[in-house]
């Protein structure tokens, strides 16, 4: 972690330097300046919208309740890296108040509309006042969170988790009636299964609506089966890009090196490395081998020592790792400091490291790729 | 009526104290609190929206002019129980009084939009002003409800009888138009016939325009037919649910047990049975038995003498029966006081114990189950 | 004419004196008067909506400068005489300043908007500054006139010409852009051959867009063919009903009887039956009997003969022999004077008396009923 | 060049002294004045949009920055000689500045908005910051661009160049949500191949949304093949028009013939001609014939004693050329000041004197006139 390390530090300090000078220069010239090596623009799913191949987080304020100051610090340092992506989905809790103190950081800063993109969620549940997905409760929603950011639209919005009380053929409509008001620019989804999405893209296409661009999904070392093997063929077959959030690459599990070593690990924390606490079927259990914290633990401590060799740490070799599959469209990273936002950042400088050898090393280590179940032919059952 | 009816006058304190705290609650939590016991979230028709098996109907104003301290007591009482949707489809009369006064509660408490949904009426004469039914009049007609109510759109919007003169492409254009401009959710249908609303439902397909979602009917347990027999198969086939109104469940015709015990009774009275002045058939018709005054005399007397076994009053026999039917997604209930609307709610509570035989029994009593009239095959004339 | 014209100035008085008394009922109750015997209220086209079968066109100021008084008179006496369509198509000269004097009337007297409806519609030459019909022309124009009358919409705007230069998809997307942003809620033509009309509702229906509802078409005893032959078919086959305006109807042309009686007939003023000065073929070329001059004063003379039997004027048999005929859904009536209305609306009375021998009379008076042409069969030139 | 160049100072003069007295008359009356003799009104495209077929270029302004009173002048002096079309797509440059500036003059002027048309451009580039073409870029730079204007819409939008990597149907939907807003009124591309816009044509029609009504092309004497060979298909089959813009009619290459006699050429700027920077394919090797400095010289030197045989400048033959050919609805000039714009425009009056013998010696200097190539037939193969 030496090298790597050590220039995170370097970094900090050049890209700070630079900020006032380049948010100048955008404000001028319509070339914005692609600081950071290893940052991309990629379109999201086969839409014409171009972003960031690493998008911010708001949502690692949910521990610990950061002040306005450093928000607006991790925010403009993200925005003069290039990053032209704000993601206020937030992991389990509200998001409400990121969208106001976003709200009010956009304001002050007076950057360009055309400059960024922002993401909202529109959450629901049977037992709170909105009672369950439906057309009432995805306007309202949205025009909330546009009130809130004191903005006239969003540019993505998705809607968490399917409803299956509620018709797809309404939530189309709903989403098409926001992207015809000028409320949305585009839409879609976050965990939803494969399946959910493909019928409907189906219901679009019978209703002549504007189709979901984007499934986001959670991807890690951890938890691949979805990811590789399914979004992949949405992508090819209906359009529908991958942007992809990691309780690892986030440094949510930060302390899992020196708990490794130091601690014996805790069995319930360890096995829950799915984020997802209402997931049915947990990540562990994926090609029914199930991931026991023993596994866990065995697993991590040997990838750090892998992050180690690479002069990096574990975080920065899990971004890496993530964006090196190519159907992550976008990975979000959160910070609560510009210090790990730069340092997360830095990840992008390992890809070219991550070689063929690197990657099997890796995989064997894990020893989790997932593969397709077989077909059940019912032929051969007569 | 001993046990059930003192307890409302217990129930009536309890959720009184409860509801400046729930407010509060309410206001800070996503989560509402459904303190009734029996009050259910079910699906409008088949769309997304989720109300509260009971609605709240400000028409029973319509005999004395209840003020405004008293409805907004009855209002927040509702709302308080967990009650989310607001009826002002009026009976008989004008509802532009009705949508005045609660928008001005309304604006008066503040709660949360995404917390209650309002159903409105379309109301059209020959002989008024607007000369039927129109896309100009359906339109105007919603605009000034909505500026009475002084909210930016309404959650359902009904249309009040069809209109044979005004074609359904025309109506279904027109709603479709204010579900576009974001001035209302969903529609529906009130007093239509099956095969109308069916009618309207493929209009509505070959336009490629939203559908319909509920009807509005009348149901009792001396007008069955059209509910019994039509409405699950509007529901099964199109998806319009049913929102079920009934002058015995709410209290319209309170003094019938003691008119049928103390006095004659009034023979025209007691036949209009059924609330619509402008109902050809009358209900007392169906199956073929007219239903005399004194046959409705005789079966009220022997039902509250099975709800005086129950312990409670005709009203909440009524309104446990008209739910029992799992057709009913949503029975509107008036009230004039507080405790007219707790006692009505405790109906709920006697559900549970309309087991086979209490249901059977009834039906002895009522002897006027609706039955499909058979097929008629012109083969069978040749 | 005597019993007749004197009656109408006791009816004039008599409205008059109800006009007041009038307007506060029709403020306070749904129930507006029909007060006008013979006034009655049909739907136009097949649609929704239902007028008056006369309404009031400003178009009779062309010749003299009527006041604001004046006019305030004429359209509060229509007004209160049970007429709900009021017409702002004017003749061949500008309606700009009309749709000033108009709305500032409507704003001053302050009537449901639901109680009347209002035609304007859009001109074109390819000489003006719009050069041509043209969606930019279509919207700018209608945007213009709801500026003028200071509403939020117009019930009805008809096209004026079909501009072969411009598809017809553009005109009926332009049309449908105009009721789905609200600013329009009907829409027809005025003076498009059957045929174009024909086949602007085609393109509506491939476009899935909303249809023409009438043709306004100018139609009395000397110009019959359109309306008697074409008409029914366009009502009966595509929904477009007809709207007629008449010169004969409208007093505008007053002095016949008398020039018919005093004086030699001006030839090249008898011969301009027609009100349309761009027509290319004159309607005196009807079934290929030129009307001569000569022959235009004969009919007029031996017709006012027949209405002074009646005792009535020229104008009220024009009024009453055209709504005589069921395709006419509304006919619009000019006054300068409330005096002229009155009398003008009391040619309805008369439409009783038209039986079948005062019919059969006048059609051997004109001697023009047109007949349909025979079909072309190409076979029989083999 | 004497007769006519003399005459333009005198049309100048005598325009200039008709402008005051026309202003006046177009607000008074609705027939503007065609003063200039050969100015046209076409349809654009197959659309309704008659404009007249020179359009006035903001551009010229790219390389000397003119100040607002000469803008205002040249703006002014064209729409008193006929023009209603006035062109913000700008060349190379950035066209924020002419639109704020026209934006001034328009408000100033207070002409009505039927009696010109406005277009603007929407540009893009991977490498700024919208990073492409997509319906958020679209949407964002129209808003921008009326914004500046101070207008409440757009007549007409085109989008800069194809993109690759941004779905038809996305920019397709983007197009008509700006058209359902109201923000455009009619749309196109400009340097688009016409597979491109063949393939739009198709998506458009396959989603119901409006098409578009016209290419802007570069065209002139030395650039032929796009616009011969296969504009008139595109107008005949799918409607779209040709707007042509020609850096020979603006007199954008205004010392060549001073410089074909003066001076040696400089290879590097004649061998230029195409305008556009990025295109692929340079417009002298059309033909497979490359155009070397030396031809080009000598072309245009030969060319230039054509222009002086017929009295007239190199540019006024380049207009009256481009003009010659029927697909060409609108030719865009340019002027810094009136007296270049009245020069330019003077143009027109030399169409008649472009007879066959004149078009034909033309062909024989140029000796460039496109061909179809053959139809590759794999048959021939076999």
């Amino acid at each position: 972690m030496a090298d790597l390390g050590s220039t995170t530090e370097q970094l900090c300090a050049k890209l700070q330097a630079a900020a006032a000078k380049e948010s100048v220069e955008r404000a001028s010239s319509a070339q914005s300046p692609s600081v950071t090596s290893g940052l991309r623009y990629r379109n999201l799913g086969k839409s014409g919208l171009r972003v960031s191949n690493i998008g911010l987080a708001t949502w690692t304020t949910f521990n610990t309740a950061i002040n306005e100051e450093q928000l607006d610090a991790v925010v403009t340092a993200a925005y003069n890296a290039g990053i032209n992506l704000f993601d206020l989905t937030e992991g389990p809790q509200s998001s409400e108040q990121a969208e106001t103190q976003l709200g009010i950081i956009l304001k002050k800063k007076n950057w360009k509309r055309v400059s960024y993109s922002l993401i909202t969620k529109i959450r629901w549940h049977y037992k709170s006042e909105e009672r369950g997905l439906s057309r009432k409760h995805i306007i309202e929603s949205v025009r909330s969170s546009v009130a809130r950011l004191q903005l006239d639209y969003i540019d993505i919005v998705l809607i968490q988790k399917a409803d299956p009380m509620c018709p797809l053929e309404e939530v189309v409509r709903a989403m098409d009636f926001l992207v015809s008001e000028g409320l949305i620019m585009y839409w879609g989804t976050a965990k939803w299964s494969p399946i959910d999405v493909t019928e409907m893209y189906t219901a679009c296409r019978q209703l002549n609506c504007s189709t979901p661009i984007l499934e986001q999904s959670e991807y890690h070392m951890l938890c691949r089966e979805k990811v590789e093997i399914y979004m992949p063929e949405l992508y090819n077959k209906i359009g529908v890009g991958l942007m992809a959030w990691s309780p690892l690459a986030m440094g949510l599990l930060p302390s899992f090196k020196d708990s490794l070593r130091s601690r014996s690990s805790n069995r319930t924390k360890a096995s829950s490395i799915s984020w997802n606490q209402d997931d049915r079927k947990p990540p562990t259990k994926e090609n029914n081998e199930p991931l026991t914290a023993r596994n866990t633990k065995e697993i991590l401590f040997s990838i750090s020592l892998v992050a180690d060799r690479l002069g990096c740490s574990l975080v920065q070799l899990c971004i890496a790792w993530t964006l090196k599959n190519e159907s992550v469209q976008c990975l979000l990273l959160g910070a609560a400091t510009t210090h790990q936002f730069y340092h997360a950042l830095h990840g992008l400088q390992l890809l070219p490291k991550l070689n063929s050898n690197v990657m099997a090393e890796l995989e064997r280590i894990l020893d989790n790729k997932p593969i397709r179940p077989p077909m059940v032919s019912t032929l051969a059952m007569r």
